[in-house]
């Protein structure tokens, strides 16, 4: 690939064609390997998740935060760490359906949806939803190990792999365990503001904005007030944009997000939507809440109800007061950061596009 | 750590303990770390799972795969690449059992029902059980993570990686594709004699045999002849290893193998085993199989009856014949090694307590 200048690198569109390039050639190299013929059915499954749509917003952190640190050279190993981070984030995204159990992502049926439906077409014996979840876990873990070979195979320089290595197991940790903590507390709406935001923090914000800038700036051999200045932007954005995808999720247009609205509620992941709700209702408000938040039983009808409380505790007004305060303080550290202009200029613009976004 | 001798390095004893130090320290760091105090849980789980048992074949092929090829130097780097394999077939075994709804695993809960009795114990709101498996999934991520974590930290120099990264990719990517081939056969019995002989290639004779050797072997800068000799003794033990398992999963002594000896027909697997049998079946015998073999309901009566059709039909039997005759194979290709006489003697050893087993 030829060299970029900070602007033609900053082109978003650019940065999704070339990441998708990276990933397509990874692919047909899969398909061509002679493991197996059957291998197709799961490139074949994870391709058509990640072509489905994405915004490819952390190999965009990855690459910005290489020319926040002034990152000089061949920008063909900086490509490729940063198209590492999307088939990483296929894999969190294909087992977080299968714990869910969501039908749908990005307005096509979920990986382990699509699996079961290939089973079912096939007329394989056996149930077909249980292979589907199953076959889901599977492509979700080829999908990390997949993730860490084309960064292993990113043709980094010693020096680099040892800066990079620490932050890339540190963020692989922390979503993990953000996850967990999801997990822990999703179905009760007593865990409280602060873990919600603590939860939001490792699942979102550090590991969508803030490590992915981190491993862009250490592969440029970035310095501490770089990786500070990273930091200061990206976990107020970060959090903006989970409380705006909270928000979206059970506000949003089905239409315009690609997954039904009513799938947050139903599952009851404990937000801080909710954990704001919960304090300020009122015992006949709590009582809906503590009735369909969470329930499998929660139709259109109770999802309206539920909406109602969000909206008459102010939770959702507030919420949105969170996102504002939150962008404005990204905004502002980008004021204060060591970045080239051009840098500077595409981190605002995307601060306002990640939490005024309506998908 | 000490600089060992071939015969020192090759006491089982020995090297279990080097390997379980190695992942003690790793578990030690990751707690001081200061991600989250959750993270306790998630490490209690997998360090529970891991020194609850286990043979430590993989860490202990990849020993022998160094001083096969003569590994000379440092060998810290050789037994944390070893013990990162260790850590990586917990994460096989956690997801395996998520998938399989397994209740027990070496004697003790599986790692996701452990994960459930810790939710409930706490009185968390929601289902312990579904908690569980979904917490499972994630404790399977992290321990797939930190293999890589702990390989990517092994030290080793820029030839090793270039020897020994093709390897442990092709290795990952062969076992979830033999794990996908064994999803998409389990529940029928007319997968056919090959496919369960692929299946049990790729998810047994490459990963725990074959490809654990290749990567010693390559650490030690091993070339071809080295290589194939590897491939020569590793296919066919792995082929038997996984033949004797089929037998102990269905024959086997529940309180010697640490799994109910029901699981297996329970979940259908479409073993060597169970191919002979279908193929051989009297109509009366096939309605046996096709009744309960894969049906939740199958119950010790009805157990009883499917293996009187294995035994009936001389599958059984059959199965031990071929257990000997790749136990053999595996043997005369040591005798034509180009190994140290102390690493051939313990592979030897290793051919016939891997098949000879009764847990």
């Amino acid at each position: 690939m030829s060299v970029l200048t900070a602007e033609e690198a900053l082109d978003l569109h650019r940065i999704r064609l070339a990441v998708e390039a990276v990933l397509e050639e990874f692919f047909a190299e899969q398909i061509r390997s002679p493991v197996s013929p059957h291998i197709t059915d799961l490139v074949t499954t994870l391709r058509g998740l990640l072509f489905a749509g994405g915004k490819r917003i952390r190999p965009l952190m990855c690459i910005c935060g290489w020319h926040a640190a002034h990152g000089k050279g061949d920008p063909a190993p900086v490509l490729r760490v940063a198209a590492s981070l999307e088939l990483f984030h296929a894999f969190a995204l294909i087992h977080d359906d299968v714990m869910d159990g969501s039908e749908t992502r990005r307005g096509r049926p979920s990986a382990h949806r699509a699996l079961a439906v290939l089973h079912g077409d096939r007329a394989h014996r056996g149930n077909s939803r249980a292979f589907g979840a199953n076959a889901g876990i599977l492509l979700g873990d080829l999908a990390l190990s997949w993730s860490d070979e084309m960064f292993q195979t990113a043709g980094l320089t010693a020096v680099q792999s040892g800066a990079v290595l620490p932050v890339l197991h540190t963020m692989r940790t922390e979503v993990m365990l953000g996850q967990y903590l999801d997990l822990l507390f999703t179905g009760g709406l007593d865990g409280g503001l602060e873990t919600a935001l603590t939860t939001i923090r490792f699942k979102t914000a550090k590991y969508t904005f803030e490590r992915p800038l981190h491993l862009g700036a250490a592969l440029a051999g970035s310095g501490a007030p770089v990786m500070d200045a990273c930091t200061a932007y990206a976990l107020p954005l970060g959090e903006a944009f989970q409380l705006r995808d909270d928000l979206l999720g059970v506000f949003g247009d089905s239409a315009t997000t690609g997954k039904p609205t009513i799938d947050d509620l139903r599952e009851g992941k404990h937000t801080v939507l909710m954990s704001l709700a919960a304090v300020r209702a009122t015992p006949a408000q709590r009582g809906v809440l503590d009735a369909w938040v969470g329930s499998p039983a929660l139709d259109e009808h109770r999802a309206a109800a539920v909406r109602g409380v969000l909206e008459d505790t102010r939770a959702r007004r507030d919420v949105e007061a969170m996102i504002a305060r939150r962008r404005g303080e990204a905004l502002r550290a980008l004021d204060r950061a060591p970045f080239p202009p051009a840098v500077t200029a595409t981190l605002r613009r995307l601060a306002h596009a990640m939490t005024e976004r309506t998908s």
